[in-house]
């Protein structure tokens, strides 16, 4: 195996787009990456599409990786469509620096687009449930914020979380999200607002949800070659890992937990040395859960490492800085590689006013997606090296 | 890169299962698989799973791998739902081939499954034309036996080939189906049947279209050592090819031309080596076309070599032995795995009636899908080496 470097990255801005296609969607980062790199369209070997819900929505199923690179120019090489629920961007970029780093590719584009925002916000939520497993939480009627809201709860009673340490994450990433040009949601709120905004599933409030909204995202991943010819400081694919499912009681760690230890080993590093990190703030909470299993404090310490403003901008170990899913938005296929464009931007010192100062040289991607029996189905950590 | 063999391979019947789920027609051919290849299901690495249309059909989308691994009682590893509309199969062979050859994993684990058939003939066309570009065909209207046909007409007005070679492909294909036990459909039909059977899209008759139905294949890819430990002859992947469309001006040859060309070369074959093949006739003429295309004969000469008997069993290169798709079925994400099974079952000698002696040691594989753009979307070749 040989290393990768991330060579362009691009995304659009997230929103509520009726107007744009999911085509369209793709083309703008597409294209942006593609210049960035000052690499011949001709030159990329392989591409791999994430995409979740494109045929619920759009009705373009089956073939919407060939559709958006045919609007593209581009053609002939082999095109994957990959699918894994809110993980899709991250899945097509694990293959696509499995593609090149095997050798199988010299450059390898990944992209993620999605529309989910179709004027109809009960038709995206019955979609967006297609992400659970049919036969349990699809004959239970249950939809995603009532599935985190039992996690939430059950950690509450666990360890003690507050409401309000709860909130704080939403405000951190409402903070940080006003600050970039490509999220959603630039206001800021207070812990009041978070609060006292509408109830969705005890004890998940409105400003604690990701919002419904479209967006891509798309990057090239190349050779050390390409990387050093690109003129910016380059960034390495230290680990990608794919994780599934499967508590059981031998092994009683969660599947972040897991996934997470093994991108570790594979990128010689711990916890302590990540600078920087983009986590699946699908609903705030969330995000405290996940500073547990990635190991950035012990079990029941991240009530207090928000409460200390550690992970804010400013702080030892800032944590989407980009505004998370929570306020940046989180159009599901684009959202890994979205994640992963932010960790590249502050590592070259491009993120603008919510740059991190010196900018960092290890950072962290955690993707969820999906839930299957009970579980989140899918978790993509991937640890980057500059 | 390393030598990769084909251990496990099994499939479902195909046929119209109102009464089973996708699950379930995932279970039966992942178990047969392992059992066959007598390996511990926890040795697999990483799983692919093939699925076109499951969350259009039955609601499952996004985590379709997942949920029929969970019914597999696998868990953990990488799960990845690949969907290349009538290749999904194929494109989850390609890539389980890529992550063993590379060394990323010792043993992967293929799955295709689908359920097209829902009880209504119209939704399930509906579903299917969502393979082709919603904003060229998808506008236009036009299903795929519409696509297909102009592509006859053209084909016939170039090389005159007549109605009854059209016809007599469907008839050997049912010819081999009514061997087959894992066939749709296993009827005997002749020349006059085929022709006045009722007219789908003028020059294609209902005899001459592959059935809806539904159905499940798997395989297992791994090293040498667990091949040579199975005890059957080994079956080698000589080469695996995707391909995009891409006709310009420039590049006059069709996908399926470029496609097998580069496996070929990979292989270190050429079209007369080949000894048995399974290819992609979706629409029974379109056999003809791709033996022109692959090779097997010069342009303009495919009605010829159906006329003199050279691709029916007992012939110098028996085409679709398993029935083809117009007579075993076509569930599209099973049916690239299915063709292969059928080629390492011939190879094994393991294919009872319609065994072609002795076996053949050289095999292709053809699956194409989708389409876009006036051509199909995806080709996906591969050599088998015995």
């Amino acid at each position: 195996m040989r290393e990768t470097y991330i060579l362009g990255v691009s995304m659009t801005r997230f929103g509520k787009f009726l107007d744009r296609t999911l085509q369209d969607l793709a083309y703008e980062p597409i294209w942006n990456a593609i210049r960035e790199s000052n690499i011949d369209p001709h030159a990329i070997d392989i591409a791999f599409i994430g995409n979740a819900y494109a045929g619920l929505i759009t009705g373009q199923e089956s073939v919407r990786g060939q559709v958006i690179l045919r609007e593209a120019g581009i053609s002939k090489i082999p095109m994957i469509n990959v699918e894994n629920a809110c993980a899709s961007g991250s899945t097509a970029f694990y293959l696509a620096h499995k593609a090149v780093a095997s050798g199988q590719a010299e450059l390898a584009l990944a992209v993620g687009a999605e529309k989910l925002f179709c004027g109809d916000t009960g038709r995206s939520l019955k979609v967006l449930s297609t992400s659970s497993d049919q036969e349990i939480e699809g004959r239970m009627g249950i939809l995603f914020a009532g599935i985190y809201a039992m996690r939430v709860r059950g950690h509450m009673e666990k360890y003690r979380i507050t409401r309000e340490q709860m909130a704080k994450v939403a405000v951190k990433n409402h903070d940080h999200g006003a600050l970039n040009p490509h999220a959603q949601y630039r206001n800021r709120v207070t812990v009041e607002e978070v609060l006292s905004s509408r109830m969705i599933a005890d004890p998940i409030t409105l400003l604690m949800t990701c919002p419904l909204g479209d967006g891509g995202a798309a990057l090239l991943i190349g050779t050390k070659e390409m990387a050093k010819r690109m003129g910016k400081r380059p960034v390495r694919v230290g680990s990608t890992v794919l994780g599934s499912f499967g508590f059981t009681r031998k092994d009683e760690r969660s599947i972040a937990a897991r996934v997470s230890n093994k991108a570790y080993e594979e990128a010689g590093m711990r916890p302590r040395d990540i600078q920087v990190a983009e986590l699946h703030d699908a609903v705030a909470p969330v995000e405290l859960f996940l500073y547990e299993e990635l190991g950035f404090c012990g079990p029941g310490e991240s009530g207090r490492m928000i409460d200390e403003g550690v992970t804010w901008l400013g702080g030892k170990l800032p944590v989407n800085t980009s505004g998370g899913l929570t306020s940046k938005g989180h159009p599901a296929g684009a959202t890994g590689l979205a994640q992963v464009a932010e960790i590249v931007w502050q590592m070259r010192g491009e993120a603008g006013q919510r740059q991190i100062n010196p900018a960092p040289s290890v950072g962290l991607v955690e993707n969820g997606g999906g839930n299957v029996a009970g579980e989140t189905a899918v978790v993509a950590v991937h640890i980057l090296l500059a």
